[in-house]
């Protein structure tokens, strides 16, 4: 199992013993995801939080009309997860899914419970890590209301820079919710 | 000091000693916000966490037109801050606003940061917090990308049914990210 990777992304946050690493890491489940495969679906119960290895996901949902939405991509080095599934219990509200080969650590919700009242530091991590992912979500939801399509592009490439070369176009146009036309058409644009 | 409505949202997610609740409130501050008054503003570093006791806020930032665009209304009971700038100690994004009189009881980020040291259970209670206002603003931003504007309101009327009577059209228009002329036009049709 390789978890060079998880440590590090932990050490940023906080310090743990050899005795504490090593009962975490045997909460670990290493699991692969083909292209396209999900890691998690809408309905389903979320039970894990997951930490991508290598690989890519989209997080994203289907609206009544069939329509695709991005939430949002997550690249080596992020956790994902549907959260609202996972602290309620109740089916999830997201797709989580491959968007190439993806290598994944696994933890489950109840197994992570558990790390908190062990290690009460795991709270102090998490804490760290939602308060993050809160504020770049308050961003998304600023730049939707204050911004244009080519504004939010902008953004987006800076955000993504280390994997929008993954990324299809259509994809792209579905994150900044625009049309592919349309996203096309823009990029057009910015290029003459 | 009025404390009962802090001490029983704490309450909601750790147990405190009363050593740890004297411990907990001796560093809080009580403040009167006037009606239209900041409790913080974009450009300043926002150096304390606010729990509303009494009224009602709005969180919303300025965009390089002039527009107005808001994140979200906090009312009794919330919690509210201009995180990223908590977080990273760097100017502000969000003007933070009284909407009417409101009581508040704040906590400064320095004597937050040693709150966790000393009383770990913290840690908890704000990673729980943060994760729902997560969620919240991840629904925020998969509305903004598959709903209409009135679907949004649908949703808007049960979410802030305790105070949308203080909320002017204005407000709410802002916060769904139209005009308050579309505004006016989608609520009569709602009615006919």
């Amino acid at each position: 199992m390789n978890t060079d990777l998880i440590l590090k992304n932990i050490a940023k946050h906080i310090s743990l013993t050899e005795e504490e690493k090593l009962y975490f890491l045997s909460l670990l489940k290493e699991l692969t995801f083909k292209n396209k495969q999900y890691i998690t679906q809408e309905g389903a119960i979320c039970k894990h939080v997951t930490f991508i290895n290598t690989g890519c996901c989209r997080t994203f949902n289907i609206d009544n009309n069939g329509f695709e939405h991005i939430l949002n991509f997550a690249s080596q080095d992020y956790w994902v997860g549907d959260l609202y599934s996972i602290i309620t219990k109740k089916p999830g509200v997201f797709f989580i899914q491959a968007m190439e080969k993806t290598e994944v650590l696994q933890i489950a919700k109840s197994d992570l419970d558990n790390l908190y009242l062990k290690i009460p530091k795991f709270e102090r991590m998490f804490r760290i890590l939602t308060e993050n992912a809160y504020v770049d979500t308050q961003n998304r939801v600023m730049e939707g209301l204050g911004l244009t399509a080519s504004e939010r592009y902008d953004i987006f490439t800076k955000k993504y820079s280390g994997i929008i070369h993954l990324l299809p176009q259509k994809q792209i146009a579905l994150y900044l919710g625009v049309t592919p036309e349309f996203f096309s058409r823009m990029k057009k644009k910015s290029n003459s």
